[in-house]
């Protein structure tokens, strides 16, 4: 089906692009906390921000950017300190920070996007930043994805990275991306980022649209706790270094890149899912047979988000009636007498009512599908202890690829759509009660 | 401030009604199962149900009913069993279940209401309900409202019970309640159920409208875990036996109506907010400075409903981060420069950046509060035990007059709104997963 490949080199396969994380002393534990992506020339640049109307200084900074100028040449992202709650002085912060950077890197302030994760009312600590701008620059490398993808995550305990890629015009092109997220997390480092570098030529206009929409049938579409974070952000670059015909308006190449922008923002996302704080599992909703795609997303992400749909699968209990609970609540009307539930090839509810079903198999089910996807002990007591060193978290992202499905059928619309979620364990509640400051 | 006192006798305070509640073995454990409320008089009658569109049988059955004649004489009750994803079988259960009480009675089937809760998927057990009928009808007494109370609760601790009383042309008025629910609990009695009596006289149309803004101002703004019950049913009799004017209009008798019965049912949504699955506190949240009404009580809604401040509140963690962002996320525009956050007397957050406050003092204010208003253990352990006799439950609710407040401004309007919730606890994970089937 897909019409791509998954290669190696996450941000920096794409052509024209370098990418360094280093440690700039920002967050506490000594992790990398500081990221720069760099393009070689100036890249068509998109956008999507945290709908909050509590949001940080680089969020507004960055939306004030795209709206003067379609184009970056680099993204510079610290960890450790939100810059949110920060009033006036975290948006002198903010404009510092570009200016420091671009200097440093020679280019205009103008071509400089930013962004942040960290504490909420924390201003990013600036001594330790100036001195590490020049670091992170003279760090930039054609292999450095994984170090950027280290330096931005908080809670996380993998690194999350992609990078596919397709031929448009009998060129390759490639879209590589990094994300960070773990459910809502740490004391408040309960951001969502996402960078992602492609080198096909696209106008600016476009460019976002793909990216809007991919977002909705990604980011838009996972939850962990049904938060949304002050820094939440998505940037794409697109650098035109495969030397491909532009794309300028849709059409079968501009929808094949679209595709295979909308499957690395998938698969980012469905990273930060299966890490979810103290989850087990990735949860897959598939909603089918509603009025439009619209509704059959709401739908299924008010299942993925339902705490007792997620404590059952903790659980590995096959309860269907908070599944058909949760549908019935989404705000979308159906027919309660056409709704199907099926849970891995399990069928579970059919026109409305209850059917027989091998109970102790379907709970076998959500076992091993939770046991083939998890990271090893041993992985997780190294990534959570104290002495954690930067290289020991360089591990890239659980499987996504086998989640527990959900599939609910509410009639015969052709709208259908998917969200993501993941179970809700007693380590959510410790990682969220326990972190007394 | 309050134009009434709190009396004793809960639903059976006011004039002219009778209940009872016994054991008819629809539930496993044998606990209390069947409750009738009863009223001399044909009363005026209006309810408030689930908006879901999976919905039990008993709530189609009174959404008809109450359309086509605003009265009632009966309302039966089942714990055991939703009847909901039922079908036609379902439907028929209401209607046979409505004839045979009828008879029982000697009164129109169109005079009786019914509600239900339990699980999901199950016919009521119709044998045990056929003989525990004339039982229940034997059993009604002017004094049965804690036997009413204790037989609609499922997984709740304690029963919930209120009763006020005010004046209206020097004649005594009562209100009473009872209700059910403990939060998305067991495996899906995740049932929202109060029943109020009346004895004012007042105007079937009146008495609706009096009723959804009580609700809108109680049920409807508690969270436990943000789902929805396929059965979640308020039913309101007013039956005149108070021999007080009729009210027919708004003005200021119907003004004091009005107030006491959402003084009722604040405080029993707000004892059902309390006895939230492993809460360990009450948590009111109060928003003003807002727009409208509907506005503050979204933003209010919003931070009572976030997983990530219920988890800090049951880590005693004075976490106004988190209670930015929850209100940041709320859909409701503000600006972020006008926010004010209060934990108790504590200020945390003031035009939009935190100012210093003593973190000690604020967590011993949240650990103290939920002292305050816990159970004691030993009465958990005894309501928990697998030999519990219906005496046990007899408990009246927890207290709910000291919750943990989070008081929050957003700006300068003149909209001001409260929500309720509880802290999320590591024992919500485990009723909620454990229970594996």
């Amino acid at each position: 089906m897909a019409d791509w490949q998954e290669i190696t080199g996450g941000i920096t396969a794409p052509r024209g692009y370098q990418a360094a994380g280093i440690t700039a002393g920002l967050k506490a534990s000594g992790l990398p906390d500081l990221a720069l992506i760099w393009s070689d020339v100036e890249a068509i640049a998109a956008g999507v921000f945290t709908t909050s109307q509590v949001k940080a200084a680089c969020v507004d900074y960055c939306r004030q950017r795209l709206q003067a100028k379609h184009s970056a040449r680099a993204i510079l992202c610290n960890a450790g300190q939100a810059n949110a709650s920060t009033g006036m002085q975290g948006v002198r912060d903010t404009e510092e920070t570009a200016e420091i950077l671009a200097r440093e890197l020679n280019i205009s302030p103008e071509s400089i996007l930013l962004a942040s994760t960290g504490v909420i009312g924390q201003r990013i600590k600036m001594d330790a930043l100036r001195s590490g701008i020049p670091k992170v620059v003279a760090a930039l490398s054609e292999t450095g994805s994984d170090a950027a993808a280290g330096a931005i995550i908080t809670t996380d305990l993998v690194i999350k990275s992609i990078a596919l890629e397709t031929t448009i015009g009998d060129r390759p092109v490639r879209i590589g991306g990094i994300s960070k997220g773990s459910g809502m997390i740490h004391p408040n480092m309960a951001t969502m980022l996402a960078f992602v570098t492609c080198d096909a030529a696209v106008s600016s206009h476009l460019w976002q649209q793909m990216l809007t929409r991919a977002a909705d049938q990604s980011f838009n579409a996972i939850t962990v706790d049904g938060d949304t974070s002050t820094n939440d952000s998505l940037i794409a670059l697109a650098n035109g270094q495969s030397r491909t015909p532009a794309i300028t308006e849709m059409g079968p190449e501009a929808e094949k890149l679209e595709a295979m922008l909308t499957a690395v923002c998938q698969h980012l996302a469905k990273a930060i899912a299966r890490d979810g704080e103290g989850a087990t599992c990735l949860i897959e909703v598939q909603v089918t047979g509603a009025y439009d795609q619209v509704s059959a997303r709401q739908i299924a992400k008010t299942i993925a988000g339902s705490s007792l749909v997620k404590s059952a699968i903790f659980g590995r209990d096959p309860n269907w009636g908070r599944i058909a609970a949760a549908a019935g609540r989404a705000s979308v009307n159906f027919e309660q007498d056409n709704l199907q539930i099926k849970l891995g090839d399990f069928l579970l509810l059919e026109n409305g009512q209850p059917v027989p079903f091998d109970r102790a198999a379907a709970s076998a089910y959500l076992k091993q599908t939770a046991a083939d996807s998890s990271l090893s002990p041993d992985l997780i007591a190294s990534n959570n202890s104290n002495d954690l060193s930067g290289d020991r978290r360089m591990i890239k992202s659980q499987r996504v690829d086998n989640p527990v499905i959900i599939a609910v059928n509410i009639g015969n619309g052709h709208g259908y759509g998917k969200a993501w979620g993941c179970d809700l364990s007693y380590d959510y509640v410790k990682i969220n009660a326990e972190y007394t400051t």
